[in-house]
């Protein structure tokens, strides 16, 4: 519209807003558990790399773990296809501060090692962040990242409860920023942050720390409400956003990249995002969706719900299908109200991984056999402070339960400072076994994933499969209709028992 | 959060914006081909007149004509089981100014009758907008509407072209309250108000015309910013806005309620709706929807290409089915942009019912059989004034071949100033059909669809008819999954009858 004449809001030069692009890991993570192969990824580089993107995230724990569990791609080789594929563009990961990759607390020199070996394969933006949003479980990361000249951001979990507050946050962002960060990111993997949080927090942070303190915001979009807390968080002086290219977007996963430049028409903000490029990636994720639609979330709308159990999208079918292995499949209501109540017990954590599974695990405990009759060894662990230390007091009763359970002792020192160096050991482990290639890669990949490693190893050779449909299959095929529309295509077999006699019978239409 | 404190936005007094619940007219309309039947809404209707809405949008020229044409429901008696189901409610309807809910203007008489009617049966907020902006075609209506003491809302259908600015906008407000309009909407029907021009247009209204002038905001989802749009026209001043039900939300619908009412969480704004009302209207149809899943629209993400064509989501799919029985499915993309140059040749009308159609037909036409070779008889109407005045100059040339091929001239006096009253012959006519039952309901029925009135009123007696689901049939079958991801359950038994032999049979996949 020419409406540059009658705009009452006075725009001064427009501010250019970056943009993380999602596709290539958080976004096939969030919609279509994880499964997409790099085959499927590199006809699309040339044109992310072109589209003037702030970064492109590509790699973390779920995209490492699908790529050894399910794809037999080896994920260093992967990092290494976007590093040539994507020259121009920064690579960004997402690193579980001394989690790394994996599910338990690595000592300080895997740490460093895992950090080095990713820089020289082509990382250059590590977003690091802790389940418990304790600092000193991100120091150590953050430390190494600045060691090898990396951008090291520091990231804040975003969740809410009766302790969590703005001034808070802005604890949490000196803290980080006194690490020496480049930036800090809010990180919203629920989608709970609302418009005006988003507005407070950033413009709190920025008041504080100062307008060139550089703030990244990543939302999900499963309660609707986050494109509208993006806007907010800009108005705010957020500098740089988190989208999905709209063919992998919304439901649990992520605001549409091209509604976000469409979103800033107008405004004081730009993305200067090329709209060609980014509807050539769109076309092509377009093409690539129907392959992979046995992995789809079955949410595809939007759950404001989630507001009360504060349970990411992604993990709720997760515990329907535990409920339904015990026979509970109708409880999930109760565990979905249990899960406050043990986030209070354990002290308000943020719920994502690996605090998420720990938290909702317990709930199902509770709700199945009575409230804290039996403690998940996670569960113990995080009451007795071996995960780090959380914002609230945690339940002194059911601390002494998890001792009396576990005998460990309560903790409070960082976890990390009770290991004694791994990597020797971990190399000597890695490299007995069949296949490993002697690299340090290698190593990280038997150290985070120790029991996926040596199957993985030992089939490499083999190399990559695409778990997706084959586009043969898919152009032949009817995986993209729903059922009752898609009339039947082919042959089918049957195993058809008449009278007691079993015959094998192919029918088609004739 | 508990940020009250620390909030850096100086928050008035909370201001209540009311909200427009759309789940019983546009949302079904836009989502699964307006086929939903009575008896799967009146199960919801205590909650939705609980549930604290501004109103209630449940009646319009889709849903009457899907009532009569596929449902055999008496559209009337669909308005009366509203009524007296929610009498706590304003119930809403969209009305298609002079062309009521038909194709065509009607003469004056027959807009009075069919407000007066509308109204005795229950019908309390008209939104009246004509397709073409043109103010003089909504006059009648309105005044209508104010005699027989009912809300009587005007309405600006929002487009963009070289011509349409704030300011022109503006002036239309204006001239709509000079008609004595109780309020006034903004018509969004494709998805393209951005945030920046929904928050200029509200804001230039209330400054212009006073604060107290009550604005609408109607917003569909397609292109995935509007919820951000409602947000900035509800900081400019908006008093309502329009939301749907979330299971029946998003895509080619709209933004979804319970996502409205958290964003606006913590602001200066709140819409004090039940939650707990809105739960359970949510969870009812969830579970209706998949009764719908044939007549469901396939798009089901965002789509930010619209912003060109501005072809609002519904059209394109029959614009693909127009094609493909010319054996030109292929040809989609050149008529797209073709659209836009149709849409200037005739004075930059807003595409919406009927002129979206008028538009999309012909630059169909000019793909396959050149620019303007063969005119629609619809396009040669417009071109001729016979719908009314664009805001720009209809291309003169285009005009003089309208008059030749039709031999109407053109003319630009209000339409239906040319008609003579004609109440007393679509009397007489309805009359004569079998089953019509001699009320002035009927006359209209049969005066707007007098194609498809006759086989109504003569096969009316035979009750309601539900296109959807049996939910039994539902219940056993999986409709609702997609295909390759519902397997066939387990082995089948048959009883098959080969040469008058029965036979016992048992299939499963092999």
């Amino acid at each position: 519209m020419t409406a540059g004449a009658e705009t009452t809001t006075t725009a001064p030069a427009r501010r250019e807003i970056g943009v993380t692009e999602l596709i290539l890991r958080d976004a096939h993570q969030s919609l279509m558990a994880t499964r997409m192969a790099l085959e499927d990824m590199v006809d699309a580089c040339a044109d992310i790399d072109a589209a003037g993107y702030w970064s492109v995230e590509c790699w973390g724990g779920a995209t490492y773990d699908a790529c050894i569990r399910f794809l037999n791609e080896d994920p260093w080789e992967r990092l290494r296809t976007f590093r040539e594929l994507m020259p121009n563009s920064r690579l960004q990961m997402l690193l579980r501060g001394q989690n790394l990759l994996g599910y338990r607390h690595y000592e300080d020199g895997v740490v460093d090692r895992f950090v080095e070996k990713s820089a020289e394969n082509g990382m250059d933006v590590y977003r690091v962040f802790d389940a418990l949003n304790d600092v000193r479980n991100v120091r150590h990361a953050i430390a190494a990242v600045r060691r090898v000249d990396k951008h090291a951001q520091g990231t804040i979990c975003y969740t809410e409860s009766p302790l969590h507050t703005v001034e808070g946050y802005v604890q949490m962002a000196r803290d980080l920023m006194d690490l020496g960060c480049d930036s800090l990111c809010i990180k919203d993997m629920a989608a709970l942050l609302k418009p005006q949080p988003a507005y407070d927090i950033v413009k709190a942070i920025k008041d504080d720390l100062g307008q060139d303190v550089r703030i990244h915001v990543h939302c999900h979009a499963t309660t609707g409400v986050t494109l509208v807390s993006l806007m907010k968080a800009i108005e705010a002086g957020a500098d740089v956003v988190d989208t999905a290219i709209s063919s992998i977007s919304l439901g649990p996963g992520h605001n549409p990249t091209e509604s976000l430049v469409e979103m800033l028409d107008g405004t004081p903000y730009t993305t200067d995002l090329d709209g060609e490029r980014l509807l050539r990636i769109k076309d092509h994720f377009a093409t690539v969706r129907p392959r992979y639609t046995q992995f789809m979330s079955a949410i595809t709308g939007v759950e404001t719900e989630i507001f009360k159990s504060q349970i990411p999208g992604g993990m709720i079918s997760n515990m329907e299908s535990q409920l339904r292995q015990q026979g509970a499949g109708d409880r999930l209501k109760e565990v979905l109200e249990e899960v406050p109540r043990v986030r209070a017990v354990a002290g308000y954590p943020p719920l994502v991984t690996p605090s998420s599974q720990i938290v909702g695990t317990q709930a199902v405990f509770n709700v199945l056999m009575g409230p804290y009759k039996v403690l998940t060894a996670e569960f113990a662990d995080l009451m007795l402070g071996y995960y780090g230390a959380t914002l609230g007091e945690r339940d002194p009763e059911i601390v002494e339960a998890a001792r009396a359970q576990t005998k460990k002792e309560p903790i409070d020192v960082r976890p990390a400072d009770l290991l004694q160096p791994e990597w020797d050991r971990l190399g000597a482990e890695a490299n007995d076994l069949e296949g490993a290639d002697g690299s340090d890669e290698d190593v990280l990949t038997y150290a985070m994933f120790p029991g996926v490693a040596p199957v993985f190893f030992a089939k490499r050779p083999e190399g990559p499969r695409n778990v997706g449909l084959d586009p043969a299959e898919l152009a032949a095929g009817d995986q993209s209709e729903p059922a009752g529309k898609g009339p039947v295509k082919g042959p089918i077999n049957y195993a058809v028992t008449l009278d007691g006699a079993e015959h094998h019978v192919t029918v088609e239409r004739a």
